[in-house]
């Protein structure tokens, strides 16, 4: 964390000056002007028209990146990515399209972060590798972005932002007020500037009895809603759901339940990011005279850095044990802490399950805890490594059973009193499917917010404000979906996508065929190799038969004098194609490869 | 169905006797005994070790199979198929193994189906395919399968089965039980045969108001318990949720809601099978003076199905109006009945979501009603279906918002009901991946059956029962996923599947090499081909590079001496790996393809 810089302008901006000029060398124009309250000349000249441009978060659960741009400055809130979704082929990840970011750098005066989750910083240094911007972030959202840049080899322009601080980002008065979610420092902000205010949520919920005690400020956000709010954004995620989302205070309470009455081992999985959960497990382990160790890659950095960052301060460090050293340990006294809730091949607790875990071999009464509750489309998964625990013998606790999971996203009247609370001009729905952005709309209208005032909108179109009327407009930006593969990005598109899908689905006959260029003749037996295709051993006959089909193939383009390279690559495989598919009703691709000698 | 026979012996076997003749002809000795319900001379010869022998459906949900074996006769209940898991690139549907049945096909005296469920009755063509053995089933299921039959050009001898039938099948004793599920005319089984009683639920709820007024037959359920059964193989599906299943009435009155309130166009996508619940989708219409368009291929063919077998009796056919011809129809007289409740990609229901579907178009105000909960691992694709819908302005009613679906399977308390009635010797739990399985045993474990009288069994083993004694001995039949692509049975296993999964993550490369088999000279330019890797366009220096990556290869190879197919083969993958994952950062599948001329 040492590269980073507090940018707390209340009490220690000059500090931050400093700071800045020793850690951002050659951006200290624009990191003083960022740290420095004093209104720029710029901000005089009042324009009214504003635009907020979603180039991701909207109609997906992912890759939340949203726009503001005023006066030609451009400030980014959050810049995240998203999973692959069914049937993007060998895809790591998917960010934002940056396109309209890198041909308006010289606009883009910050990024700032609403919280840590991946959906809000994974995109992070892929933006940075495209264009130079200073990133605002609270703490631990600081700390993960800081541990991203570093396996990219990046580095940039770094400020800490708390709740309650306010900064200045060009003409953007940028305050940070605190909420609560299931990762901790999450933040709201407030985000004024010539001619607009507008309130962007984060995600959140209204937790009265959160963890570590720092309920979401109501007051702050009622205040700012009297000071008046052009546009609000704000999490859709569960405007689905009926009545309030419960506090983490739940969750504490299961795992009291737990802890009172079981004697065994417990494993415990969940989010990393979750700190203030995972320090209580530590709390009820210590408790009960258990020690802690922790396992999986994700959860062992985020614990490294949440005691770097004094979260884990009043845990001495004697409770922690490493894995490698559970042995010596009775069962009752130790409490294993993991990765692997989604079902994640490659995670802690999937190894554990599927007895490829070095450290930790499961037996009969081990107890599992899945804090968490399965992210759409990680059903299956899970309930096959459920169901490998089960094999097992081992104890398993699901939250559907048992409160030790709650949602951190807001229920509809948590949502209502955000809307009563700040009483928008405009509305714009935010993080969320496109049918919980029309659920919010819906509750928004039921509000009294005109529909006229309500904007669901598309990844890449942009509304445009201008006083007392705001429209979308004509889309100028991009909100596709970038995919990333490997060091590849953006490199594999729909095409290159369905040629995979195909290879998937009935694997691959390579036709391969020498020609003498001169006489036209072959030159040698047409060789054909299967992948994904039939085992080869027990499929001679129709590999033989599929020869003879090449042979009549050849001699039909030399009869008809065709034994150009285009004529005979696509005579072998149309007719290769329709000899397979009547033998196997299969349809591999088919790759004729033609060598003229 | 004018192939099938009713084999209700309590009335009409004489009937019978002529049908069977006049259908199965070559089978006549069979099916005669099949239908006599006089005692063979072998059962005289007291045999009491008996098998039950799962070959699928255990530790999974999907391709219920199972044989009970005695005295050198083999009964066969159920005969379904699974559906890819996760992974399982390009397989259309996945089979038990018959392997056992096959090798002691002269065994094998029928098989009985409890419902006409895709995992109860998918495999019956594949097994047909393999040996000859005749079927009874309830009229829904056996209209089903002489579907199916048909499509795959096949026949066999059929009898239809009713509950309160008793039939003799070889020296098995079958009596046919009514239950309640989700699909019309499901049936539980007791078998009773010399020295055993098996009692089979099939997949079954308690439903005291079944929408066709047909109770599950509690009362002979407690005369057979009083006989004393040995086995009972239960449904575990819902051995997880609490409580009682609720009604189908449930969801009548849920349709009469939306029936009451809405005057707009009803679009209802639901299981086809659900005859009942159909019918009274069609009794609501009628009553609101709505017509009936139906649409999707299963829900055609279910449909003429049960108007042929009756279920449809009290419905005018002038109800029903043709798909092509709803346009004339005002909005609030129409309903439309569609498959794709669980977003299956080709279905009517996902066809009209995203604008493909021919006759209807979806327009603003549509009320699309999902009456079905999500089959685990379908939740990603139907939400998918449900945003499309949203983008369309559809409103659309889940069966997580309101009562308009409720499970076929008993709960908890419904599982204690039987499990008190039956009062077995053993009891195997059946139906459920292993974490159902497991609960279900606990159940059955607290109502009083010894841990040791319990027997949860893995998909091949066998319970062999010895008057009171029962254990699992050594597996001799195998309990593997069979799977299907096109006309391939078995040809596709886990190293086809494997290459399928490489290809499908990063493409692959083909690396095409000519070389004079005399003098060991290299004849053309060596020749890449990708598929399903990069956008070869944007990427011509990449694969400019690559060709000289060849070069060295060979040059390597020719200062070696290793110009053979097997050296050359080996030293290009390798390098051309490393080349590309040191360029990309991916693992394509390379194939090179050496030819001498």
């Amino acid at each position: 964390m040492a590269n980073t810089n507090t940018n707390n302008n209340s009490n220690n901006s000059n500090k931050n000056k400093t700071n800045n000029r020793r850690t951002a060398a050659g951006r200290n124009k624009k990191s003083s002007r960022a740290s420095a309250p004093k209104k720029s000349p710029k901000s005089k000249a009042v324009q009214a028209t504003f635009k907020v441009i979603p180039l991701g978060g909207l109609k997906e659960i992912g890759k939340n990146c949203t726009l503001i741009e005023c006066n030609n400055e451009i400030l980014i809130i959050d810049c995240g990515m998203a999973f692959p979704e069914y049937e993007m082929f060998g895809i790591d990840i998917v960010i934002p399209d940056f396109t309209y970011l890198i041909e308006n750098s010289h606009k883009v005066k910050g990024l700032i972060i609403t919280h840590g989750h991946e959906d809000h910083i994974g995109g992070v240094p892929y933006l940075l590798k495209e264009i130079s911007v200073p990133v605002y972030a609270s703490p631990l959202a600081m700390g993960m972005i800081s541990h991203k840049l570093e396996e990219h080899g990046l580095s940039t322009e770094r400020h800490i932002i708390k709740a309650g601080d306010k900064v200045r980002i060009g003409d953007f008065k940028v305050e940070a007020v605190q909420t609560n979610h299931s990762i901790a420092d999450s933040l709201a902000y407030s985000v004024k500037f010539p001619g607009g205010h507008i309130f962007h949520t984060g995600d959140f919920k209204v937790d009265y009895s959160p963890l570590d005690g720092k309920v979401i400020d109501l007051s702050r956000i009622a205040q700012l809603g009297d000071e008046g709010v052009d546009v609000l954004l704000c999490d859709s995620t569960n405007a689905f759901r009926q009545g309030y989302t419960p506090s983490e205070a739940v969750v504490r309470k299961s795992i009291d339940e737990i802890f009172n009455n079981i004697d065994r081992r417990i494993i415990i999985a969940t989010f990393a990011s979750n700190v203030h959960r995972i320090k209580y497990f530590i709390e009820a382990s210590m408790k009960h005279g258990r020690k802690i160790a922790v396992s999986g890659r994700s959860m062992e950095n985020v614990m490294a850095l949440s005691k770097e960052l004094g979260y884990m301060d009043d845990i001495p460090e004697s409770v922690f044990v490493d894995i490698s050293k559970i042995k010596n340990l009775p069962d009752k006294n130790l409490t294993i802490i993991t990765t692997g809730s989604q079902g994640e091949p490659m995670s802690a607790l999937t190894r554990m399950a599927y007895d490829n875990h070095k450290q930790v071999k499961l037996k009969k009464n081990d107890v599992v805890v899945f804090s968490s509750s399965p992210i759409p489309g990680n059903e299956k998964v899970i309930s096959q490594v459920v169901n490998q625990l089960y094999e097992k013998r081992v104890e398993v606790v699901l939250a559907s059973a048992m409160d030790v999971h709650v949602s951190g996203h807001a229920s509809s009247e948590e949502l209502k009193l955000i809307h009563t609370l700040i009483r928008p001009k405009f509305f714009m729905p935010a993080h969320g499917e496109y049918r919980h952005l029309i659920e919010h709309a819906k509750l928004s209208n039921r509000l009294g917010q005109p529909k006229t005032r309500i904007f669901v909108m598309s990844n890449g179109d942009a509304l445009e404000v201008n006083g007392k009327k705001a429209s979308i407009i004509e889309s100028y930006t991009s909100g596709e979906d970038i995919m990333v593969d490997g060091y590849g990005v953006g490199d594999v598109g729909s095409s290159v996508l369905k040629e995979r899908k195909t290879l998937s689905q009935s694997g691959l006959i390579t036709v391969s065929v020498v020609i003498d260029q001169v006489s036209g003749g072959l030159m040698a037996e047409p060789k054909l190799n299967t992948k994904g295709f039939v085992y080869v051993q027990e499929n001679q006959n129709l590999l033989k038969q599929a020869v003879s089909v090449v042979y009549n193939s050849i001699g039909k383009c030399s009869d008809e004098h065709t034994l150009d390279e285009a004529s005979l690559t696509r005579t072998i495989k149309s007719d290769m194609k329709k000899f397979i598919y009547a033998e196997t009703k299969r349809n591999p691709v088919i790759i004729p490869v033609i060598m003229y000698v």
